[in-house]
C-alpha cells in the first residue's frame, strides 16, 4: 500500500534552509511514519541560489516569490524558514491559502505581528508548529517526561542562559543586527528559545518579569563587502532578566553573543523539591540528573547518556545504543512529530503551536518593557 | 631572634570559630612570616562549651562576657566569629579599645551598622579585616592577577551564583533563619560572597541594581529541640539580581538554599573581550580559563590545577606541587596575610576591609530595595 | 558541466550498511566533491530484508548473491559491510572484478586472510579502503595534525580503551560471540580501532608486544529466539595488551563489552615530551590538549569543541562554527575522502588501506600469540 | 579525667615528615578519640635542619642519630618518613625495641627486606602501620565499603592508573633516581599505593602478572649544586604490566613521572556486574559510581561528593556538609585510625599492617620478574 504523501514548500536557503531541507530529507530514511514527507518546492529571492539548493537537496521547483510558491496547490504544508521579519506575512498568507505552516522561531519580529499570527490559527483548521528544535533533543524530551512525572517535586528554581561568542568586533553587520529585520538580537534569537524550554519543560507560566536588562557592547559594525563603512547596529548583544513563574519558581534568563568560551551554549537547569536536572546544548545527548531521594550519601549528579533505544525518545530512529547524534537531528526528530500530528497521531512531545509560541512572544516583550521602564512587570500587562 | 607575637581573642565557638581557630593554629607552621600568632583568648556566652574549646585548642583564658575579653590589654586583635547581630557591637567596642579586628561576613546585620562600622574604622588606626575567605583560594587569587595585568581584557559579563542545598523542610529552626539575629537569610549569607567576589576580580563597583526577587519559600520551621513546635521564618530562602557594573558590565547575582546538586557552589564567571574565567568552590582548587587570543581553531577552556608552588598565589605554604588544598586552608592564607599587614608587609592580594565589606553592603541593600520596590535602583541611592 | 559518477554496490543491510548508505546518501548533499557518489546496488541473503532496505534509501537494485553484485559492470566500487568472516572472499572477488573496494574492518577474520587481501591490493590497481571511521572525527583528525606538526614532540606513553556494556548475560548468542564469524570478540571488533588509532595518529610502528590476557566470562548465552537452550561462546568478552613502540613509546590497549558505565569509549591518550592529546568519542566532538609548553602556571587540560568551520577538519562540510556532529558524519567524511580519493585528489587525513590494515591485524595476532604463550612476541615473529 | 597519651617519635623532616607531623598535630583537635597523640621526638641527620623542624612543630626532642631516638623508653611508636633503603633498618630496630611502628610506602626498597619486616611483626606483640593514606580518602572508604556491601557485585575488571608529570629533563637527580636509595623508580613509589588500592577495593588477591614494561626516558639527570655534572639514573620512569587476580578479574597498572597534565592522577576504576566505582586523586572528594541497577534509561556516572557527615567515612570529624578536605587530610585520617587502633578499637576502615604491605610488595616484586624475562609471573613464584 502506498503510504500518503506530504508535499512542503519552503521559504528561505540560508542556514535555516539546509536544517529544513536535511530533516525532510532523512525523515523517512529513519523514522517509521505513516506519510512521507517530500520537499517539493523552495522559494528565495536570488534564483541561481535557489536553482543551486533545488539541486543540491533534489527539489522539483524553484520559486522566485514566495507568494506564487504559497499559492501552489500541490503543496500540503510551507515551511517558513527566513529572516524573522518575513515570518508573519509569509504565515498568514500560506494560512489564508490553506496550507499547514511550519516556522522558525521566534514567531515574529514583533508581538503585534506575533499576535495577529496566533489569532489567524485559532480560527484556521490547518495545523501551525514553531521550530523550537531543541526540545526534540532526547535529553529534553526526557526531561519533559521526568518532570511531568514528579521526578524533581514542585519545581523552585529554573536558570536558564544562552550564550555564544560570535559577536565580536570582527563580525560584520547581516540581518541578525537589525532591528527592522531581526526584531531584536540575542533576546529574540536566544531567550526564545530558553522562555520556549522554560515553559516546555517546568509546565508553568511566567507571572512577573522582575527587571531585565539590554545591552549594545558594539554600536557599530562593519558593512560586508567594504573595507571602512560601518553601519549602526540597534538591537542587543546581550539581555538578562528575572522572572517569577505562576507556580512560586524563580527564573533567570540570560542570552550573550559575546561571551567567550560558550560557543552554542543553551543551558537549563530545574531545581526541584525532590532533585534537580539540567541540560547544556554544548552535550547535547546528556541530561544531567540529581535525584534527592536517593539514600543519603549516595546522592550525586547522574551524567545520562541519552541514546538508549528502548528508553530515551527518539533514539531508537537512529542507530543502536549508545551512539550519539548531532545538532541537525533535532530537526529530523521534529519533522517526524509533525509528520504525525498531520496524520492524527500524538508527537513523542508536544510541538509549539503559534498560540504556544505567541505566549513565549508574550515573555519577550514584557522583558524588553522591563528594560526600558525599569521596574517590574506583571506578564498580564502585555497582551 | 625572637619573633614578634601578635595576640589574638576570638568571639564565638561554633563553625567560624573552629576555622578560625585552625587558621590561626596553622598559619606559622605553614607560613615563613615576621610575627607569631597566637590565639590566647576565647569569649563563649556558654561557659562549658567555651571550656571544651579552649582546651581542645589550647588557648590560655576563656571568657564569658566579650566585653570583658575586649578590654584584656594583652590582645591585638579582636576576632569576631559569631551571629551577623552581634559583629557591629564588639567591632565599636574592640576599635575603642584599639585592637585591630577581624569580622566575619557580611559587615553586619543591617546598613547603618555597617556605615557606623566603615566609619569608626576610618577614625581609628587600627587594622580591620573581614573574612571574605574566598578571596584566598590559589585559583581566585589567581584570577585577581590576570583581570589586573588584562588577561581577559574588558569585562563585559559578571555571572555569579552560590547555591547550597541544606535548607529544606527537614532543617529545623536555628538564628540563620531569623532577621533579628542574621539580618537576611541567603541574601547577606552567600550573595554577600558573590558580591565581594564580583567587586575584587572585576576591580569595577556596582552603578545600579536593575530588578531583584527575594524568595522564602519554607515559612515555617520546627522549632529545635520540639517535635511539633514550628517558628516562623523571616528571611529570604533564595535572593537573585541583576547588576549593571559602572565600567559597563551586566552581572548576575542568585543565592539559593534550596538548590539540590549544589553543596557549596559559590560560583563566578568574568567574561572579557579578551578571554573569560571562572571559579565553583566545589573545585577549588581548579581555575578555568578560556583565552580567546590563542591560535583559532585552538582555543578551549583550560582547567588550571592551582597547586604550583612557584606560580600560584599560597601554594608554596602548603605541600609540593600537585596537592589539593581544602576549605580551612582559605582562613589560614587569609590568616597569613592578616599577619604580613600587621608587620607593615603587603598582602598577597587585598583584604577586604571594614570600609570595602561597606561597598559589598550597599550593593545587597540596593538589591533588597530594588525587590521591594520593584525598581531599579541606583547604588548612588544608598548611601 | 555533469560530475562525473562512481557507482557502489554494498553487500550488508544491517547496523553498517544502514552506517554506509546513509553516508552514500549525504555525502554529496554536505561536501562539494569531484564526483557524485550513488549507492545504486545491495546485496543481501534475506531477499525480503533487502528489498525494504533499497526502498528505504532508494537503491535500484537488489541482489540476493553477492557474487552476482560483483560482476555487475556497472558499478566502480563494492563496499563490504558484512559480518567479518566474508571480507576475505568478498573483498577478493571484487578486486578480480576491477572494483575498487571499501571494507569494514577488522580487514578479516584471520591474519592469513589478511595477508591475502593486502598481498592482492599490492598486484591491483584498484583503490582499497578499511573503514576505520574514527580516524575521520574532526577531534582525531586535528590530533593527528598537531601530532605530525609536532605539537606534543616525542612519544612517551600511549594509553587506549574501547570500553562498552552492552555484553551481560542478557545479551543473547550472535554472529559476534562465534570465532567462526568474528574471528575474535572483543580484540577484534574493539582492539582493531584503538590499534588502528594508535598506528594513525603516533606515526609510528609496534616493536613487541609486553604480556597480554584474552578473558571470556560468560561461557554461555541463550540462543535467540529460543527461551532455554544455550550456546557456547568461543570468543573473547574482554582482551588487554602492553606494546612498546618502536619509536621508544609504552603502550597500553584494553577491550572489553563488559564495563558498566561505558557505552562506546573508544578513549586513546597520547603523552609527549612537549604536552598531551586524548579523545573519547563518548565526547565524540571534542580534543583535549595539555600544551606543557605554555607559561609555567598557566597549563591546564584545554577542552577543544572541533566545530570550527575554517580550522577544524570536515567541520565546514556541516554546520556554521558551535554545532556538534553525531556518530553517523564518521561514515560521510570518509566517504567523502573515498571520492577525493578516486578523483585523484588527496583525503583531508589518510585512509587506510587494505595494507595499513593489514599491519594493524599483525598486532592483533601478535596480543593473541603473547597471551596464548605467556610471553614477549616481537612483531617481526608475525608475519 | 585524663586521657591516654601516645608519644610518637619520627624519623625524617623532608616532605613526609612535614605531612605526618601535621596529621599528628592535627588529629585530636578534630577527631574525638580515646587517646592524645603527641609527636615528642624527631631523628634527623641535619642537626639544624632537625632543630628547626622541631621548633616549627613544637617538638620537644630532637635526635641526631636515629638509634638513640628508637632507644628512647618515653616512646610509644615509632614512625618512619626516610627515604625507602632505611625503613627496614629501622623498622626492625623499633620493633625490636617494643614500639609500635608506622612506616612509609613502598615497605622496604627490597622484596628481601620487605618479607623480614613482615616476619618480625608476626613474631611481635606491636602494632604495624603502613602509610597507605589514599585508603583513607572518604571516598576511597566509602567505596571500600560499597564493593563489601555488593554494591557492583563481583569485579571484572580493575584499571588503575598512577601518572604524574614531574619527572622531565629539567629535573635533577635526587634520592628518588637512585636505586640504592629508593629501591626503584614509579614503580615502588606509585605502583605501590595502586596495588595497595587495588587489593584493599576489592579484597580480591593477585594471582598471576601477565607481562610487565619497564622504562627509564632520561638515563642521566644533572647533579643537584651542580651546572654540568650529570648521575646516571638507574630506576624506571614508567612501569605497566597486567594482571589476573584470584576471584578472575583484569587489571592493569601504569605509573609514570613523564604524563603531561596529570599531576597526581591515582586512579582506579572498579567494573563489576552490577556496576562501576572510580576514584582520582585529582578530585579527591569525589566518588563515581555507575549504578546498573537502576531503573533502565536512567543510568549514568553519579558524581558523589564524599562531605556527608553522617553518611561518609571521616566527613564528620571535619566541617559541616559540604567543605572539601585536601591531601593533608588523608595523612590526619590515618593518624585517627591509628590512634583507636592503639586503643583497642576498630579503625573506620582496615589499616595496612606490614604482612599486607609485604603482600603488596610480592607483586610489585612478580611484575619486575615479568618485565626482565619477559613472560608470565604467577605469585606464587615470588616468596
Amino acid at each position: 500500500m502506498q503510504k500518503k504523501s506530504i508535499h512542503v514548500g519552503m521559504a528561505g536557503t540560508r542556514f535555516m534552509g539546509r536544517a529544513h531541507a536535511n530533516a525532510f530529507h532523512q525523515v523517512n530514511r529513519f523514522f517509521d511514519l505513516p506519510a512521507v514527507l517530500s520537499l517539493v518546492a523552495v522559494a528565495g529571492r536570488d534564483s541561481r541560489r535557489t536553482a543551486a539548493f533545488c539541486k543540491q537537496w533534489q527539489v522539483e521547483r524553484a520559486y522566485g516569490r514566495w507568494r506564487d510558491m504559497v499559492r501552489d496547490d500541490r503543496l500540503d504544508l510551507v515551511d517558513v524558514a527566513t529572516p524573522n521579519h518575513l515570518h508573519g506575512e509569509m504565515a498568514l498568507a500560506a494560512m489564508e491559502a490553506g496550507k499547514h505552516i511550519a516556522c522558525e522561531k521566534p514567531l515574529a519580529d514583533s508581538l503585534d505581528t506575533a499576535r495577529a499570527m496566533a489569532r489567524a490559527s485559532r480560527r484556521s483548521s490547518c495545523h501551525t508548529f514553531v521550530w523550537f528544535n531543541y526540545r526534540r533533543c532526547p535529553a529534553v524530551a526526557l526531561a519533559y517526561r521526568w518532570v511531568r512525572s514528579g521526578r524533581i517535586g514542585r519545581i523552585r528554581h529554573i536558570r536558564a542562559h544562552y550564550l555564544q561568542s560570535w559577536g565580536g568586533e570582527e563580525t560584520p553587520m547581516s540581518w541578525r543586527f537589525r532591528r527592522r529585520q531581526a526584531g531584536s538580537g540575542a533576546h529574540g534569537d536566544l531567550n526564545a528559545h530558553l522562555v520556549d524550554l522554560a515553559r516546555f519543560l517546568s509546565g508553568d507560566e511566567v507571572k512577573t518579569v522582575h527587571g531585565a536588562m539590554a545591552t549594545t557592547f558594539i554600536r557599530h559594525r562593519r558593512t560586508l563587502g567594504t573595507k571602512r563603512k560601518r553601519s549602526r547596529v540597534d538591537v542587543d548583544d546581550a539581555f538578562s532578566f528575572l522572572v517569577r513563574m505562576k507556580g512560586g519558581a524563580t527564573a533567570s534568563f540570560e542570552a550573550s553573543r559575546l561571551a567567550p568560551g560558550h560557543l552554542n551554549d543553551n543551558f537549563i537547569e530545574l531545581n526541584g523539591e525532590k532533585g534537580s536536572l539540567r541540560f547544556s546544548f554544548e552535550d547535547m545527548n546528556v541530561l544531567e540528573f540529581f535525584d534527592a531521594e536517593l539514600e543519603e550519601g549516595s546522592e550525586g549528579w547522574r551524567r545520562i547518556v541519552c541514546t538508549d533505544q528502548r528508553n530515551h525518545p527518539y533514539a531508537d530512529a537512529w542507530w543502536p545504543d549508545a551512539h550519539l547524534i548531532g545538532y541537525e537531528h533535532t530537526f529530523t526528530n521534529q519533522a517526524a512529530d509533525m509528520v504525525r500530528v498531520l496524520c492524527g497521531q500524538e508527537p513523542l512531545v508536544p510541538l509549539a503551536s503559534f498560540e504556544d509560541a505567541y505566549q513565549t512572544q508574550r515573555v519577550l516583550r514584557a522583558a524588553v518593557l522591563s528594560a526600558s521602564e525599569g521596574c517590574t512587570i506583571p506578564l498580564t500587562a502585555v497582551k
